[in-house]
């Protein structure tokens, strides 16, 4: 059994039964029952995640996945190829938006090369799992091969378990790879049979002809790679991206573990689907950030049945969503362990 | 000249001609133009009311003011009337839910009597400004003078000046007073002319019944108050409550400051309501926390063209909102001075 399967396997549903016990405690609150609105359901699903009446926020990290594609030669993006490298060595300098964000947050911030082109040799403290220089094109067969589409998964999953073992207890994802929007939008197209030319975005900024052409390659893509989609793993082999794949499996890895995983915005979204639909009952462990302004993110929300907690009009990736909403879960839980209750505070509770 | 009027005199629209320096240096940022969507517009709308390219967050404060209402006496709240003394030892305790988020986001509280019925003799921590012990029944006249109403937005304005004496370059606003969603949707009613049943909400959570009531009494207040409206501050005196008129004049005094304020929830905006109905340049001045879960507050939100940050399912007050918006719109003002630009970074921009 590889090591996927097995993470499959020992994934559960989260044990509801506390559920009473943690709405009791949410309801002794000096509030009226509720007033706090999805600040309590993320209590609530933070205390079920951790299997918990007394939840505790320990360490908080964003995972930052960066790779390249092949099919960033098609012409489907705003920026150059070199820029998943530079952005890469930006962010080990601490100057991209997701080093602000997370240093605000008090997140720590895991930069990890799943398939950077460039060798990045002289960057330090860099995680380093390279599967490849970069996928093969979609536009003209399979990104990668189901062997790599699994390194790259149980990278993730092992990545998870590591952060269990260094006391993490909030994980966030985040990716960095120019053109992944495309991959991400075959994949959406794959898992969830939603229409090409509705989830088709502009990314990090193309225009209407460049629109267009994202939309056929993607088109192009499906066409060519559709005989490979057998499963969940294989669409991921199929039409996904290196990057992708080590979300989805921090997601795997941390659902097994039972770490909350917070969901950055469209990229991310993508391996999550995936994880989604390896194992359904992984949703149990994942908090959607923000609805990202990337065209499609909103359908794609309402198709998994889901709110997000923000919607800022961001597309930027890299974990950003990720870590903005990390401070409104850890809200929550304070929020939970620090308020008072009616007794203990001598307010008179609602008239019945 | 009273103090409102002259506050409202010196109180300017922000100067829009730093607008093309701060755009550009927001689009030289290494990230895609526009990417990071509202934390832009943020960034962008706090460096023009500081009137500076180079922002600086110092001291956050949230002023909770706290009052009571003689309209309690006709059932409109879920809570009983001696909530407001009890929550405000609550705040002065720590144990409160805007506690808990204000320190959290590091954001100092100051809990402020206007006109708690109770004298709060013991409290230690509290800012004295009480007017008078709760406004009169607005179902049967006036809640206040129109002398007690000047006093109150007046204590408003002072508030502000010494927080700007104080350092304090982010203020948000607060409330705490059994019952205020009433005179809030009667000054909502007066000032934007939208249909009371439309607006009028469960507050802390009364049941079918007591809507229909609260609903009643609200065009009561109306009907046996109308002939008082006369302009924004006679309107406030006729339906308002002190809390609200301190909340009035906490932003009529930021306004003047240039200082920022992050407006909390349904009772604050109606204070924000009746300070833009004194001087439409406050409006420059305001960032909306969070869209309140309190019916109404939508249509109030749509009317005055407002798209708040947050959308949490809110409706508690205190400044619970305003303290979570806080935290984003620091995070956008770090965004703006702490990332790196594209050549700074090495990073290559936009094919053109």
């Amino acid at each position: 059994m590889t090591g996927i399967n097995k993470t499959l396997q020992a994934i559960k549903p989260v044990d509801k039964s506390l559920q009473p016990q943690i709405q009791a405690h949410l309801d002794d609150l000096t509030k009226p029952p509720g007033s706090l609105g999805r600040l309590e359901e993320l209590a609530m699903q933070y205390c079920l995640i951790s299997n918990t009446v007394k939840p505790v926020i320990g360490k908080k990290k964003i995972f930052c996945f960066a790779g390249d594609h092949g099919v960033a030669d098609e012409g489907v993006s705003a920026f150059p190829k070199e820029v998943t490298p530079q952005m890469v060595m930006n962010m080990l300098g601490g100057g991209a938006a997701i080093n602000v964000l997370s240093n605000h947050a008090g997140i720590k911030l895991c930069v990890v090369d799943m398939g950077v082109a460039d060798p990045l040799s002289s960057a330090t403290g860099l995680i380093r799992h390279k599967i490849r220089n970069g996928t093969d094109n979609i536009a003209k067969g399979p990104a990668m091969t189901i062997h790599e589409a699994t390194q790259a998964i149980e990278t993730g999953i092992d990545l998870a378990k590591s952060a269990q073992a260094d006391g993490v207890t909030l994980i966030g994802t985040g990716d960095m790879g120019i053109a992944n929007t495309t991959p991400s939008t075959a994949l959406f197209h794959a898992y969830l049979d939603l229409p090409v030319d509705r989830i088709t975005g502009r990314g990090t900024g193309i225009d209407n002809d460049g629109l267009q052409n994202k939309t056929k390659v993607i088109e192009r893509a499906i066409f060519v790679n559709k005989h490979l989609f057998k499963d969940p793993l294989s669409i991921m082999a199929a039409v996904g991206g290196f990057e992708i794949a080590g979300i989805c499996g921090l997601i795997l890895g941390a659902a097994e573990c039972r770490i909350p995983v917070v969901v950055d915005g469209f990229i991310s979204s993508a391996g999550a689907t995936a994880a989604i639909k390896m194992n359904p009952h992984v949703a149990d462990y994942l908090f959607f950030s923000h609805m990202s302004h990337e065209a499609g993110h909103r359908m794609i929300m309402k198709e998994l049945n889901i709110r997000p907690i923000l919607d800022l009009d961001m597309r930027l990736g890299e974990g950003t969503g990720a870590a903005l909403a990390m401070m409104i879960i850890e809200s929550a839980v304070k929020i939970y362990n620090e308020m008072a209750t009616f007794s203990s505070a001598g307010v008179s509770n609602k008239e019945e």
